[in-house]
């Protein structure tokens, strides 16, 4: 299996409900540094996985909506914690659909599974990893 | 499959038995950088694999034993060598043992596996990962 | 000169005011990773610059005001920006203090000065040093 | 499943074939920062997945050719782009080759698959795993 | 001494001239990853040292005539080597005199000096440091 | 000014004398990782600092004698605390003694100053530096 995975990271702020969260449940921030990797099982005709450069502006158009924002006051995340974890899955299902509407340049069948991972400390970070197939 | 993950450190001696060690034979040490990942299915309720905080508590517990510690004097490693790797299987047991008595705050069933993953310098690293239910 | 450096991190809301700040105006967040750096011209008769735990305890103690906290709301910070820089300011004023009081467990007439580093993503961060004599 | 990863670099320079490539059609370079990583199911009597020494040792010459070349001008890599995932699908096969004539110090079928990681940069990297029993 | 500090990268080829060099001497390439500190004595009155998205975009403005290039080619290089080296001091001139230009938004008389730091791989990396004042 | 560092590791055994260090009183160990800055005001003929080749190979000789050791048998720190601080100045008295007998290939005079980084863990690092001229 073949691999391309590129970087980038967005500044929010957030809040979690539930007694797990301790501290955590008053409102505080983080800097989320998110890598998503593209997994193909051949390259195409030039060699690569994916167009990278294609590939960070898909993450960059996907993360902007989050980028400096208070995920507390976005409808798509009402009712729910915007824990790392659920972001991971969010930020996977935005580019899975880029992927599928053929916006990364190689025809969405090419693509076995994308994996997001996003480090919110030098010490914890979380991952989503699933098939582009539904 | 979501995956969350955490770090801690232990500073350790040991030697080895073997002549594939070479110079390694001799009492040396190691600093081990310590990063375990809990994978699961789905998130619970809370929108969480694990309790970090929980997480990084059993991990630090789990390293407590070892740490600051001649391991070739340890009974629990009598008759065999501390390699990094040996080291990756001995926390994911010890880890694993948590997961399986609800210590990490999540039915053991919901948690597929644990990857325990050890950096021993910037050149080099080994990892261990299985599933929790035997 | 020596030096000795310990790390830890935050994670912060906060919103910063002045048209140079773009988007970071609204309220957003971040993970601030922390590196305080303690100077000497020369060791003590243990052969270091300051004990390493007292270190880590030190700026626990510095950081814990801020954890998980929306900064705008904070008394101490009222009326100014909450930058990396400012931050970096702020720390290094509460660490000098612990300096001076003698709390890191070596007279303050021998710690040159205290440096400390804010890394608020893979691609950027601020320092602030000074003496500790005043 | 057990693993065991060791890192090198080489630094080269290559251009590419196809419009998708933009700028990088022109000659330009490149630092790969390699880790290798062989995956067994169990440790050998020594407590090893592998010779960490060899491991280094056989990167290091799978490396060698490659490393302060122009790529472009080597006869191995004729007719193809030089992607880092084409480099490391060739890296595989050296050291997969290596692994199966036995020159690790383990037996090949006790070896399941070595992925290779080439990061390019701070913000992007690819691999590639596979199987070594074809 | 108040800093802040961006990152950048470039992927470059080049070959040197002088036995010192040794394999380094062919065609080969690199990719330089680039930290460039603005240091000041005091804040600014938002708190900053300066504005990190404007150290950005200077940044990138500087080393897009090298990005994806070959030095050995360019004008501005002939004669000498494109050392790590001598690139930083090149990145620090163009820098600085943006600085002086005042493009970076603050007086250049309120900016102490500018490091600039390339990283050619995990073990290797220069910086140059200078005053903005000439 | 301009420097150039380069990087390597240790893995040794060693125990401390004093209450002040609790645990690490008993034997155990560490990885350090082992950065050498060389510091000079101007790049000589080549465009370099040092020859970058040359500098790993004295690293790596002034390593050699403490690398897979237990510090505490060697005589050259009898009735001293091996600390990370006191490392980082044995190893710059080594190197700096290299510099001065003209073996990095440049007249030791036009070296300025030497610095030593050790990092134990990646939570915390000590360095040592001062000039070449005595």
């Amino acid at each position: 299996m073949h691999a391309v995975e590129v970087r980038d990271h967005i500044m929010i702020a957030h809040s979690f409900k539930g007694d797990v969260f301790g501290p955590a449940q008053a409102l505080h921030g983080a800097t989320f540094v998110i890598d998503v990797a593209f997994l193909a099982e051949s390259l195409d005709a030039n060699g690569i996985v994916i167009d990278i450069g294609r590939a960070h502006e898909t993450l960059k158009a996907v993360l902007a909506p989050l980028n400096y924002k208070n995920l507390d006051e976005l409808p798509e995340f009402a009712g729910q914690n915007t824990t790392t974890e659920v972001l991971t899955r969010h930020i996977f299902e935005q580019v899975a659909a880029a992927v599928r509407a053929d916006e990364l340049g190689r025809p969405a069948a090419e693509i076995a599974s994308v994996r997001v991972t996003i480090s919110e400390s030098h010490v914890a970070r979380a991952w989503y990893e699933a098939p582009i197939a539904a």
